[in-house]
């Protein structure tokens, strides 16, 4: 027998994922269509990615607030653009309070209408600027085709929303969130590296000057777009009306940006790091960092186990998130097995052979058999737990970090780029249009994730035009 | 000119409550129809309002989840009082991705049935129960007539959904909820007293066996009910299968509860303790605790202020939430009266003068005017001012208490009833049937708040039917 119901990533990728969502109590399906239910261990790695996003958002200037679910059609329909890109997944109200409504309203797929038309109110003067306003909530995009966290209707996230009285201003706080807020959680919290850029045109907001992104890279090759942020010109404040008077009297046209990440980042945790055992959580997103089983076969022995648990365990309230594992009707080694599955970093066993050696066993989530698993002294436990904590944090982040090099790659022709975008990134001179890029996604189901940051000093020849440039692209599949 | 743009409580409390709430940059109207954008200040305070009430969901035992904004509009109709109840005020999803539904879905006014199909699959046997579930989320009840934060189309909720072996355990669950965090949050995090009892048939949740609630008398003698707690019975379970397998194998129904506290609370918040010079916030939920204000006539006198500022403030990072109001285009005046709209607890000024003498002038919003002023020397500020801040969440506590000790009456006629219920809580003898309930609505407006769990050991008469009886109920107009 399997040790778990857990297909494994190389027979089914697809199917990896779904079974880890499934048996780490991640989420499910529910009763409407495309929409799932957060089950609670899924919900509380989400709260902990919330609570590092919220407490950087807030560090970097900006204030929480909250704006209607329902958006006013008409609202929709101000930004050409904005309007083609969104219209065709809205879910619409029509009747409410028993009645037909005279103008439906659609359920936000994103703030950025509604929060003008009340930015037009709020700013006056330059002195009102910038506003630094971030929301968290829900939103709903009409999907045909979902997976839990990646995709779904519906969906968690928070939106910021930005005015400024410069351009500049705008593109500093736009890759400022970018760097400070979005990379610094995905890397340090989440363990997961990023590479950083630019969208082309095809693949920015519908509605945006210019989107940035951070993109990371999947098991299986894919990218994942783990969070955007957009300098959204004046477009949306003169859809909107967003104006400013300046110190010398003038009105201004505000500058403005938004930026988001989602529960999707759940779905990029799951498989930026399980295995074929389950969930491997990094323990700063970890809602149980430290799971303790204690083994014993009799009353007598349980006693004396248990003494030893309550000792190591006394100084761990404010050190750790843990949990004591004291079911009876289940064997150890099916607690270890569900622990495991769920991803906690760190198991501590304690048996009777080590209430007599004064030591207890301890597991490492991250490196699974028993390469992982070491005798640790009971003496001086709570600062080798610490330490082993922020080195399994690390070692993840070295692990993802090794795995993203190892498959992003170069190419010099379109027939090598073919081949080598099955397997990861890969990074190559582009001076293509976006028809280009159409083709290329036709032929290869890969897109432009990003122009990155750094791009080369001497020119190139794009693998795809033939043509002379000093563009860099990195390409990829992507969820 | 009047010190603020607030309408005097005596003039018109409506409108003192409404200009509260813009005044102090609470929330505003949207171009949605009763929905309202709540505004940074007004969020900071539901925010930590929202961390106290998590902190004691969880520490009683209980994990977040989330379920979908949509129910499909068949799982309304399950539960026959349930979708009386409800089904007048729903918002109607009838279009979503471009195309007509064929069932249309419901925004979740409340979610007892899309989290009782949930329940459904995730309980089979008794080693299942309890399930012990909160869902923080935005619910929608299309009202006609809104005012922010006490009755909005859209509002903010916790509901807490709870599923168990036995009518006994949910029972204690219900009131654990009712005592452990609501009233603990309400007393002692907000400063509000409340009343604790059972709802009469008429006025409980609709599909509940048994609603209990917590009621605060507002400075206009209305009751705000502030937080319900249902026992729901076996009505939910039956009507959505919720079923477990005892540990001898037999089948049996669950018995479900459900809880809920919303932005209401904001609104609770404002009418117990402000006054015509704007908010009062009691210490827990002021978003700033303290604000500094330094005053100087030029860069000289700046320099010296600035020294004393940084230097009492130097170990204030961890201990308050507070704020150095520098803006240089505005008076000392001007800052003292937007502090107080806002209802910062303590104001420090820092003047020429308190460099001379080794002082700060210290400003307790609570107490207006120069008997809430002292001057309190710069060594031991902040010992102080921990004090202080103490003593205002207590005081504040004390003066809505006696305010409702004041405006608690008891009546033995109905015409003594009638005067006394314009004025506040009327404590009466009441065996009068839900009909009676009704007329006596019809006549004065006037609701039983609650059945009080202190009920009288003698018998006594009924205040409307003229009939011996040993129930008390405590009436109320209410919001």
């Amino acid at each position: 027998m399997a040790k778990t119901n857990i297909t494994p990533r190389e027979k089914d990728y697809s199917q990896w994922y779904l079974d880890i969502v499934e048996e780490a109590g991640m989420a499910e399906n529910s009763g409407v269509r495309g929409c799932m239910v957060i089950k609670p261990h899924g919900y509380a790695i989400w709260e902990l990615i919330q609570a590092a996003m919220d407490k950087r958002i807030k560090e970097t200037g900006h204030v929480n607030a909250y704006f209607p679910l329902l958006i006013p059609k008409s609202y929709l329909m101000k930004e050409a653009e904005h309007v083609e890109g969104f219209a065709p997944e809205v879910a619409e109200v029509t009747r409410a309070g028993g009645e037909e409504l005279a103008e439906p309203y659609v359920i936000r797929p994103t703030s950025e209408t509604i929060i003008g038309a009340t930015y037009a109110k709020w700013i006056k003067s330059w002195r009102d600027l910038p506003v630094l306003v971030n929301q968290w909530a829900n939103v709903m995009r009409w999907e045909m085709r979902t997976r839990p966290f990646l995709r779904t209707s519906e969906f968690l996230w928070q939106e910021g929303h930005t005015a400024h009285a410069t351009e500049d201003e705008a593109e500093r706080e736009t890759l400022m969130i970018l760097h400070d807020v979005y990379t610094d959680v995905v890397e340090r919290v989440m363990a997961i590296p990023v590479l950083r850029g630019l969208k082309t045109e095809n693949e920015k907001f519908a509605g945006a000057l210019r989107t940035y992104a951070i993109e990371a890279l999947m098991q299986d090759g894919k990218a994942l777009q783990a969070g955007t942020s957009h300098n959204l010109g004046q477009n949306f404040a003169r859809s909107f009306e967003i104006k400013y008077t300046t110190p010398d009297n003038r009105e201004e046209f505000c500058w403005t940006t938004s930026w988001g990440v989602s529960t999707r980042l759940v779905g990029a945790l799951i498989m930026a790091h399980s295995d074929d055992d389950g969930l491997v959580l990094p323990p700063q997103v970890a809602p149980v960092q430290v799971v303790v089983v204690p083994i014993f076969k009799n009353e007598e022995e349980r006693a004396q186990v248990m003494e030893v648990v309550n000792r190591i365990t006394s100084d761990w309230r404010d050190r750790f998130r843990w949990k004591l594992d004291e079911r009876d009707h289940v064997s150890p080694g099916f607690k270890f097995n569900e622990w495991e599955v769920k991803g906690v970093p760190v198991r501590v066993e304690v048996g009777m052979k080590d209430v007599a050696k004064g030591t207890v066993a301890v597991a490492r989530r991250d490196v699974p058999g028993r390469e992982g698993k070491s005798f640790v002294e009971q003496k001086g436990l709570t600062e080798r737990i610490t330490a082993l904590l922020v080195e399994i944090q690390q070692s993840l982040f070295d692990r993802a970090l090794r795995f993203r090099e190892e498959h992003t790659f170069e190419a010099e022709t379109y027939e090598d780029f073919k081949t080598k975008v099955e397997r990861g990134f890969v990074r190559v001179y582009f001076d293509g249009t976006g028809e280009d890029e159409d083709k290329i996604k036709a032929d290869t189901k890969a897109t432009v994730r990003v122009l990155p940051f750094d791009q080369p000093e001497e020119e190139g020849v794009c693998f795809y035009t033939g043509r002379k440039t000093k563009r860099q692209a990195i390409f990829a599949r992507s969820y």
